[in-house]
């Protein structure tokens, strides 16, 4: 079969032919159907050759979505035909992390070498993918799935964020997104399904700040020190209750540390390198500061719901799998409106 | 191998020579160590025919510990060997409130024929125990099986009740417990060691009423009108703030009714057949009932903990595998004290 | 001033003069520009005369908004000329549950004689009311007084419920409201708002189906056996994970239960006399069933925010306060649309 | 009276003649029978003359605990004679944050001028203490109040933090308290107390480390690197689940960073000014970090119920009224074991 891989530290991917898989005991076989290529893609092939840690090639892609293409073993709730996105953070299956659906936080994943799909494991960016379990596929039934791929990251990474701050986004609260790309205007979509809290939005991009307002933000405004003196009068003074920063630089993290009010959240979810200090003189008392890594099981089973419900959408650009080094290239280039999805076959 | 088994609708339970079951796919075979002995099992063995829902024969025993003998086919988190305990209440391992550890809640297990072991499909009071999933052991290491196993349903069922209401369990709350026996001591300790709530329990029995003090009870009362006036006065008139009912008989959830204050909660677990009836006269505004089954996966791992450190112990008497039909003719006749617990072999 | 009272017991309420109240240390005096009228007044009117548990004559309202008129000493966060709503059920603010703004479970209030505007002490329907604390306002600025009023009980009791329930309302759960009317509405339109939940409405009445469906309802069924059906369908067949019963009848418990899932919640909020009744054979294993009253001063905030933001809207009919006896025969004569405000000097 | 009072910044706190205050409307005059001396009043007479925040001279003393001497009007729930201890941290009353009894997060306290007694109003270190509001006193019948006092701040405030990380104290899961002195050993016992999790303490002192092992500490280690492996070790590798830092230094966050587990907790609650750098590096993914002030009024009700229990116990030394500029010198030179209380006339 035909897949995107990362042959070489440092050279840009190619599309090469592979074997197809074949799913053992408890594996699903999937015939991808859509792939979602994610801009994390583009820092990992950054790093350099003595710190890369996975094993080379590496199909790339940990969006996935397919047709159950063959089951193995003791597989019993999907059957071959059936339409299912992809959980990609994988845990060990038995900790009490993972007993709560919260394998992003499997404390033993690392330890054993349980890795994502396109992250140290075969990723989606190929005609088959193969799942490790069962409970690893979600059901889409009839929903599209080129649509409904970047749920996958680009969907759970924000709604698991916003589902651990549902506390913080009461009537009345203000949750400040920064960054209304390809996240950001997911989880605007979201904060706006799942909460009466206000949501001001921050881009430093004029056509983001539009973005945003269309995906449901109350207000959106350019991402500097006006917002904070904006944030603080529109909140009477007393400052945003949750900042989800999907940035993450450290100009941003800044920002979230000046807006923010007492016994809230801070967010960090972008990964540009950002660092925020945490001490008794900000940000102020009671409010925690952390980062987060994808979402849970439940969250993508919710986020499906979501989608059938029509409460969230993604704007997609659809290749095939042969231009997949492209994405990549147009990606750098910041060339990509939305999500860049790979449809094999098209 | 030999098991015990109930054959027919009506007739006692026997001892009788089956084929020892072989490990399939993801499919975990135990030598079993310790297996539990229930008094729910009379309730089982008390229906009709024509109302039985399991297929006959059956072997019995829903509280399983063991030594893995062999495991199938992509089984990677315990090994030949490992000393573990099963967890009970299986569901299909893919919804949402199994993706929550929450299989005993799981909404498509009925539909799907998936059973617990000893409540339709082989239990452990037999010499070897299946487990269908790597996911429903949890090892336990050098704890003793004998005392552990109790812990996978005496422990683990008021476990459930009581993280359920753990918001009411705050210092300066009350909890009552109704029925200081098989699974209400067990309770009483679990109360003690996660909660700093005032602890009373009920019961007619003045054995167990002593054996509730042993477990950490503050208070510990007959079981009747006088605890209601009691339990007021040890509340300044409010009423207790959870009371847990392990009994569940008529006169048990009446008094339940009475003594629980305002924005409470009663959890019904014994099976006594007792209906409470909820309305604006009865019981206080604010407060909940409801019945609970058994528990979630992450809290027998927590339990298995609490075992470790030593903070809950259950009362144990030790029975052979040929035993078996007589404990139950024991328990009839209320000769068990404590859990009787069956080990082969011995 | 004028002010309409209830009496004597069993003759229906008057207009009478009665003197205006004047304001001591820590209260505060409203000159009254809208006040709700209930329908549980004409409950309250039905108690016989040996039963009836507040002074008479009661001026009666409980939903009150109105001007400050002047203020004690010892009052400092609203001043004269301000624009608030009234939280109605006052606890004695010293105890655990008042010190969460829990006053509507003061466990203290009834034995301390506290009793709320309208229910034991003077009400809204008059030319002014006197508030025992700065503690029982909400400032509402320049939000119309009059369609913002019915949501100090016709909002907050349901919005109370609803919020108890949050963790059942997940995108994927679904919500059943039975009885679309003046509270039920108003629920649909909350749970929109602060959930991603499918909110399924049930009545009798077409025009009320009509009114779910317009306030936000996904679907609107009669409420009768083929509505437990219909939700069984929607659902899966797992049941609906919250119910809130804003009937409260016997009929309507019954469904409740019928059409409830493992594990979920069920909250009669109306007050029609029926009976639920809790065992292991209904509702099933793991669901709560409840009463609640009133709601918590947070929420009452809370909903001031939502009305502000406009998520939440109550359709009234406009009276003057001489008409105040008339609205209670329309009430019992099924001729009022919507919530009766009463509006002095209108 | 006399009073313990910082007269100029730079100079110590002198014993002086001031006139006693007289209660106002909704004021409690009490006669101070026990105040105590917190280290943390060291830092404010360390302020510069041009960033002091309080009017001077100040009576210091933010722990007090006294009988009841005079109400003003609208008092209604103390009465002259009774045994209370303060609630410090006093906000608005009527805001979200104040109705959820969360004043210590007030956010309009500030702009208000509200401050704390001993912080900014005349504090507890005199004969007498006028509190501003009978929500702020929380009866303690006959407790010893040179033994309680302490709570109101020394237990407080570790009781805040651990009531906010409840969720991560599971069983099976590890607390780490850094620094077992004045707050630390209170907080040792509180986590006992409350919940079932593992308890490591780490302090550089032997005494102190001592003194958490009686206080209840599963472990206590040097606070040092050899720590953060012991941690590990003690947890599996997986690392606390729960960090509470009562030291605050540079070194002390450090160490919390390092020993933490995936999707936990770090509160930092001393305030020797270390800075705590939160970044995709480090902490661990899903662990947030925050500081916390104080605590809020249900705690403080929930904290006196735990001493009536008998369940948290403070050292105290006892001193008189005069001898109030001494103990700051002896608190200056580390010559205080435990908690030093001033009873006046004693």
């Amino acid at each position: 079969m035909r897949a995107v891989q990362y042959l070489e530290v440092g050279e840009p991917p190619r599309v090469v032919d592979v074997d197809a898989p074949e799913p053992g005991p408890g594996q699903i076989l999937l015939k991808v159907t859509a792939a979602g290529v994610c801009h994390s893609d583009l820092a990992v092939m950054g790093w350099p050759a003595d710190a890369f840690p996975y094993p080379l090639p590496l199909t790339l892609g940990h969006e996935g979505a397919g047709r159950v293409e063959a089951v193995g073993a003791d597989v019993g709730s999907v059957a071959v035909g059936d339409s299912v996105v992809v959980y990609g953070p994988w845990g060990c299956g038995t900790c009490r992390a993972c007993s709560l659906g919260m394998e992003n936080y499997c404390p033993r994943a690392a330890e054993l070498g349980i890795r994502p799909p396109g992250l140290g494991r075969p990723g989606a960016l190929a005609e088959y993918l193969l799942v490790d379990s069962e409970r690893h596929v979600v059901p889409i039934g009839d929903l599209d799935p080129v649509r409904t791929v970047p749920l996958t990251d680009a969907g759970l990474t924000p709604y698991h964020a916003i589902k651990r701050s549902l506390p913080r986004l009461h009537a009345g609260g203000t949750a400040v997104v920064i960054g209304a790309g390809g996240l950001g205007h997911v989880g605007i979509q979201l904060l706006r399904a799942v909460s009466a809290t206000t949501v001001v939005a921050l881009d430093v991009r004029e056509e983001s700040r539009e973005l945003a307002l269309r995906s449901g933000a109350h207000h959106a405004l350019p991402s500097d020190e006006g917002a904070v003196r904006t944030v603080r009068e529109l909140t009477g003074g007393t400052g945003a209750t949750a900042v989800f920063d999907f940035v993450g630089a450290q100009a941003t993290v800044d920002l979230a540390a000046q807006m923010v009010g007492m016994d809230a959240d801070i967010t960090v979810v972008g990964i540009a390198g950002g660092v925020l200090p945490v001490s008794f003189g900000s940000p102020p008392y009671g409010t925690r500061v952390g980062t987060t890594y994808w979402g849970t099981r439940s969250e993508l089973i919710e986020l499906v719901e979501l989608a059938r419900q029509g409460a969230v959408g993604v704007h997609v650009e659809r290749y095939g799998l042969e231009e997949g080094p492209e994405i990549y290239e147009r990606m750098e280039a910041g060339r990509i409106q939305g999500r860049a999805v790979v449809v094999p076959g098209s």
